[in-house]
């Protein structure tokens, strides 16, 4: 099926969504906040990565997090045990967050109280790709059940990445994860990005990441 | 964002995907051919399913598969070594199969020769539930290190759903998987639907699901 017209409309929202994420990103700058957002596949750790660094972080920074979902407040529920401000976005059926709902989900906030707001997207490997949400940086996270050629199936999201995180390392024997494969499949498809690898469950590799997010301040 | 004019062009578009799926399922039926679909997240364990599925299969029937993925052909590439009839589906940047691209890939395919046809679709636990195959049946995969909770978070897709399959059940102790809870968050949103346990490592459950698979010949 060609779908000209629903490619032009698309087009049109695409453009649409770059302007609201263009201002969004001045807003962002001016506040002072630098914001980091997430990607993944459904159930690849996003939250529970996100409950370790906002529980590590705010002992010494204001932090705050949107959380994108179809249906449920679970996650939202989950990441107030980290006692940061916390907001559910819920999508309905939309496959993806957008900059708008980005900006309407921060009315009441006063975004100069904060040093850093994190963005956990729905979780899929495709949609979010092509939306700007006027991020500072993008992080794709990979756990290590999902396979190692998954960079090379959903190039976009990948190379749209600042840096990659592969996630529950502490199931890479059990499931056999060829961690070198997977460096050299994200590095296929987002040359140079850093990657790094980590397990929420024990906390490995939460260190090197902090660091990173925390330089991302003057990016 | 209110996208009045994306929502029109889409209802247009899955009304026009619903045409060709009903022109399709009148193909499949006057061949005589019982069309499986599969859905999930990337790295669910789709593609190891199906390549168990079809060599199990193919001693008793005429089998083939048709594999959806925005790039690279490693899946038909795998699901070759069972020796059935394989053709792979690269979407682009497309995040779901079509009725279309389904009806378009099966050309030079006599489908008189099939018994089952599998279509294995995009890892996405979002988009894909809106567009009809024309499949006799829809199964949607779960594997245990997702977490229990997804079917409430994507309820869309699991109520689309047929049967459920949750997968990687080797890895159900080490990620301390809530088999209760996922049997029942998958039947709130897609009530009385059969729900099957497996592991394509160690072949558990396999049999229960292809006597499932067998009997969707008279649905």
């Amino acid at each position: 099926m060609t779908q000209p017209r629903l490619v032009e409309v698309r087009r049109k929202v695409l453009s649409k969504n770059d302007a609201v994420a263009g201002a969004l990103r001045r807003r962002f700058q001016d506040a002072g906040v630098c914001v980091i957002s997430l990607v993944s596949s459904p159930g690849s750790g996003k939250t529970a990565f996100l409950e370790t660094v906002l529980s590590a972080m705010r002992k010494e920074f204001r932090v705050a997090a949107l959380v994108g979902d179809l249906a449920t407040e679970n996650d939202a529920v989950r990441l107030a045990r980290s006692q940061a401000p916390v907001k559910q976005i819920c999508t309905g059926t939309i496959c993806h967050l957008d900059a708008s709902m980005v900006s309407n989900a921060l009315d009441g906030w006063n975004l100069t109280e904060l040093d850093f707001l994190f963005i956990e997207n729905v979780g899929n490997l495709v949609c979010p790709s092509s939306y700007d949400l006027g991020e500072n940086a993008r992080i794709v996270l990979l756990s290590v059940t999902e396979g190692e050629d998954k960079p090379l199936k959903y190039p976009s999201i990948f190379h749209g990445a600042d840096a990659a995180i592969i996630t529950k390392m502490d199931l890479a024997q059990a499931v056999e994860f060829d961690a070198a494969a997977a460096h050299r499949n994200i590095n296929a498809v987002g040359p140079g990005i850093p990657i790094f690898e980590g397990s929420a469950k024990t906390g490995a590799g939460l260190e090197a990441i902090l660091i990173w997010v925390k330089s991302q301040v003057k990016a």
